[in-house]
């Protein structure tokens, strides 16, 4: 069966992410890519030209903030905690990007970026002052519980419904938001 | 100048745990760590006879709880936050697990074990109920602060002060353990 150029693509994508995601970048190597894609190695290197831009284009991530300024001011933390479970879950960039920032600075770059230059804004649009501290802070938190509950795997975070989640973590994010 | 076995060991732990951080476990060899301790591999082996059993003395950890039954109740949050704050600096086997626990299963094994088995039973001390839970959800905002401050290094939580940092996570700790 042949594939589209844009199916060879997205499958190449797909296997980038794996790899990456569970090997790290460094170790993470194009021929292993291209094995799990089933094709030829020069193919990728065809496609994405370097092993760093095959990366930047894996996790190219946007958070896709909603515009929270519509929201009655007191369930933003709400808004902010369900949507984040929800990219999480519909894009695994992130994970891949928290996987491998802890040891590759490309990735810490990048995760910088996506909670400075995306989140930053959006608070800034109504809470004043120190919004990227708060975007840090918020930051902290959200990847906090994305990190024991689907990386480190703690029981009793896995077990605990996305409302559940929600519930804990909206007081904490709507007070990083909206305090002081 | 010759060093006694158990100067050599130290040394030995410490190149351990410098390793393991930036390279992570799989990529972390016995070569490379005896190397920074100027030592020989086969001495390495010698004493801590194979990889797995040095990454276990390495990241042995121990959380230290206070016994906080005696303090304040409102105040437990603040003590929690800036003890972990301690903890993170004062020994960096911590950090090591946190960098290798996303890649590696024994890493992640053994934060659930410092964070379930080491935290689950002090918060159940006062706490009443879903101790497990609470523990979970304050590793997640303590995990997540060290991410973002010291792995990731996120300008504004890097700029933060270490009363800052106490001064927004104790209400959220504070929530995590003591609400419901």
């Amino acid at each position: 069966m042949r594939r589209s150029a844009a199916e060879t693509k997205a499958a190449i994508l797909t296997a980038a992410r794996e790899r990456f995601a569970s090997d790290g970048y460094e170790k993470a190597t194009i021929r292993a890519i291209a094995g799990d894609a089933g094709i030829d190695p020069a193919m990728v290197m065809r496609y994405f030209g370097s092993k760093e831009k095959l990366f930047a284009t894996a996790t190219d991530f946007d958070l896709r903030l909603p515009d929270l300024n519509g929201a009655p001011r007191e369930e933003i933390g709400q808004a902010v905690v369900r949507h984040f479970l929800q990219r999480w879950r519909a894009d695994d960039a992130l994970q891949v990007l928290l996987r491998t920032g802890v040891t590759n600075e490309a990735a810490a770059e990048r995760l910088r970026e996506v909670f400075g230059a995306q989140l930053a804004p959006m608070i800034a649009s109504f809470a004043g002052d120190r919004a990227s501290a708060r975007a840090a802070l918020v930051a902290s938190q959200v990847l906090g519980i994305a990190l024991c509950r689907y990386i480190l795997k703690f029981p009793p975070a896995v077990a605990m419904s996305d409302d559940e989640v929600i519930e804990w973590l909206a007081p904490t994010i709507q007070r990083y938001l909206t305090s002081g």
